[in-house]
């Protein structure tokens, strides 16, 4: 940036500050972002800093993501440490994990050192481990302590809702969990130890955020402690970042069934997405020449019915969708344990029943339909036998793809849809392009 | 059953309980459920019903949903109700949801008429809203009372942790909200008044429940007031239920885009699915055949030259996973407000940048493959061409269709993937067919 646009800069900084004034600002921090938004980076960045930090924090909970992450490596030193001290641990080491590696480690540097080496402990564990969305921040205190002394302590952070108190040894081995309902119940002098229980739940940093969801949900809890191998407290695992957290896992199984990275996001750059997606649709094509040789085999008959190149994009289509249909219902139900591997000759038999009924249903509508286009009782015939077929054969392996998958200790949905394409392309060209040569004295 | 099975009943039982004897029931219920999960569910409802209630509320935590579900309906009365009453409200609410009409009818008979009432006003709530998963049974006190009051109360429920207490006029008109932090660092006398902030976020019965979780992560809350249209407080959303459902309402989004009904599960009865399935599956064949009808534009072309009948497969194929790359991560981006309706041109932009470079990347991989297999320079360039602009066009769609149904207020997974199909279908087809044709002396 030039001085002259600096100046320039300034000059629309004083209007602006003027129009949103600080009231406006605080109290209106939602409508203030979509203002802000508005504005080029570097001047929301000049504006923000100037702000109180209870202001700057309230305006950048309302900021999209993308925003977000741009912003801050080019906020003024002090505001983005205030920023970053306020947000709850894990979600500031995720937000330092989108930065570009200068960006993050600027903002460490920012930091003071203690909580610097915390968000870097927290940024060593692998991608969607429970060890990165621990808060190694929780009250820890010892067995011999008084209710007195926790609320003492509690008195400190004020600013904080806090619920758990953690007993620990002077090995820092986790003893037992003191509710704040208990602390506000007990007696002043009573012992901690008196007061904790057992917890009810234990995970380790290495732990998937899918067994830290179940286990939250299946203990009822609201706060999972982390220990290490030796029962050391490493932190604990609090709900508010993880409802977003495991909302999103949820979601990118979406793209990971296409082969798109579980990292891209909407408004990622390009060439990021291009580096991730390429080898997936490179292994597409090779699937896709597979289902295509499948075709070639039949070339002679194509030749004499061109008919039958017509509708292959149809009973490819149905036997694709059936597929897609029987394979969305089990990847849910294995990602919510609802389903378990053991349980996959029961989905394999409802997905026979829905296939047989639906592949008639579907059969006798494309039958009509093709003997209205072609006036050919034969081609009719064919189509019918081929999509009952190919829409049973895909019902099964719709299901059994994310199963085998799983049992295989893969991700179910990783690729599962270029692996089903390619299944339910072959079953139907095969089906229907074999029964039009063993019936085509009737076409 | 008859008399003479039920007493054969008996003695599986006597041996049953045996083998696993109450402390193994009460210290081990995950292996408890498993165990019991091979016996046939009469004889784990009369097993479980012997049992105490806290035995049988830890064992049940660890049945998966389908057998908690056939099960509840054939408990003995007084465990049945013991067991609806240690539930959430609303965790009460969904499990009732799902059993038969008679089977929930005579659950809520079974149940004291307050809460089966309570019950019955959670139940009417439209699915997936607010209402359904909203807790009426919150600690409500008014700005008169103290915080030892308070305490008071808490302590008659010292099972329960409770994190709020809500303060309400004597219109139920929510006034402020007491964390239990501030209430256990209180002066005994303090009113709840001085105490009290006021809430920060508000939700209605009727708003879904992607805006409870942007609530709930926005503002960092553990617990949302959920008030009528007079402001009457109606009860609070709490984490530990909610966690699950939203992971589970994006998993539906996958069964959504290929046109299974959000309420099919794995473990569903095949005739649900079939009645929920068919009807997209007829509108997907609708779809097929307006792509047929494309390939049948060129019938003349693919006689003449029965290789592209083979290789439409391919093209169809590549356009496809190139669409479903896009709308995946599209579909992610709106559903986490990372992107909105305004940011079309730039998700566009992205997915018209990756179309032509992997587009030329796959379009050169296809090339070289298909001049291997059929030797001709004139095919290998149609399919170049062809597979360049029909990614081109997938990486489009696949970004705007979703973008475009959340204009038009529709739910953007919403049978997605069949809108999306026909459209990649269909320029597949007529890219790589169309310029086969004007091309056709180079074959």
């Amino acid at each position: 940036m030039t001085s002259a646009s600096l100046s320039e800069t300034s000059n629309v900084d004083n209007i602006a500050i003027n129009r949103l004034s600080q009231q406006f600002l605080l109290e209106y921090p939602k409508d203030a972002a979509n203002v802000l938004e508005a504005y080029p980076l570097e001047e929301m960045a000049l504006l923000l800093a100037e702000q109180s930090t209870a202001t700057l924090v309230r305006i950048w909970s309302f900021f999209p993501p993308h925003i977000a992450d741009q912003l801050l490596p080019l906020l003024e030193s002090r505001a983005q440490k205030n920023l970053l001290l306020v947000m709850d641990t894990p979600d500031c080491a995720q937000t330092l994990n989108r930065l570009s590696k200068e960006d993050k480690q600027r903002c460490l540097e920012n930091l003071p050192e203690d909580y610097a080496n915390d968000l870097q402990k927290l940024l060593e564990y692998p991608e969607r481990t429970a060890g990165q969305m621990l808060d190694p921040r929780v009250i820890r205190l010892l067995p011999d302590n008084t209710a007195d002394d926790a609320l003492r302590l509690l008195r400190k952070q004020k600013h904080k809702p806090i619920r758990k108190v953690f007993i620990v040894d002077a090995d820092q081995q986790l003893q037992g969990i003191v509710d704040i309902t208990a602390l506000a119940l007990s007696e002043g002098d009573e012992k901690l130890q008196q007061l904790a229980l057992p917890p009810r739940a234990l995970i380790s940093p290495f732990d998937s955020l899918d067994e830290v969801a179940d286990k939250l949900t299946q203990f009822k809890l609201d706060i999972l402690p982390v220990i290490d191998i030796n029962g050391k407290l490493l932190g604990a695992i609090q709900h508010p970042s993880l409802l977003r957290t495991l909302q999103d896992n949820s979601l990118t199984d979406i793209q990971a069934m296409v082969g798109v990275s579980r990292e891209e996001r909407a408004l990622s750059k390009a060439w990021f997405a291009i580096k991730k997606r390429l080898p997936w649709m490179e292994i597409n094509l090779v699937t896709a020449f597979a289902a295509a040789s499948v075709v070639a085999l039949f070339e002679d008959t194509i030749a004499k019915f061109t008919a039958l190149a017509v509708l292959l994009p149809v009973v490819a289509g149905q036997s694709g969708n059936a597929g897609a249909q029987a394979q969305a219902v089990t990847i849910r139900g294995l990602a919510l344990k609802e389903i378990t591997v053991r349980n996959w000759l029961r989905v394999l038999l409802k997905e026979i029943k829905i296939g047989v009924v639906n592949g008639i249903a579907i059969a006798l509508t494309t039958a009509i339909g093709v003997y209205i286009w072609s006036g050919s009782i034969g081609l009719s015939l064919v189509i019918t036998i081929a999509m009952i077929i190919s829409m049973v054969m895909a019902g099964m392996a719709g299901a059994v793809v994310p199963i085998v998958l799983t049992k295989l200790g893969q991700d179910p949905a990783q690729s599962s849809s270029i692996i089903l394409t390619t299944i339910t392309d072959i079953a139907g060209f095969m089906s229907f392009l074999g029964i039009a040569t063993l019936l085509s004295a009737l076409l």
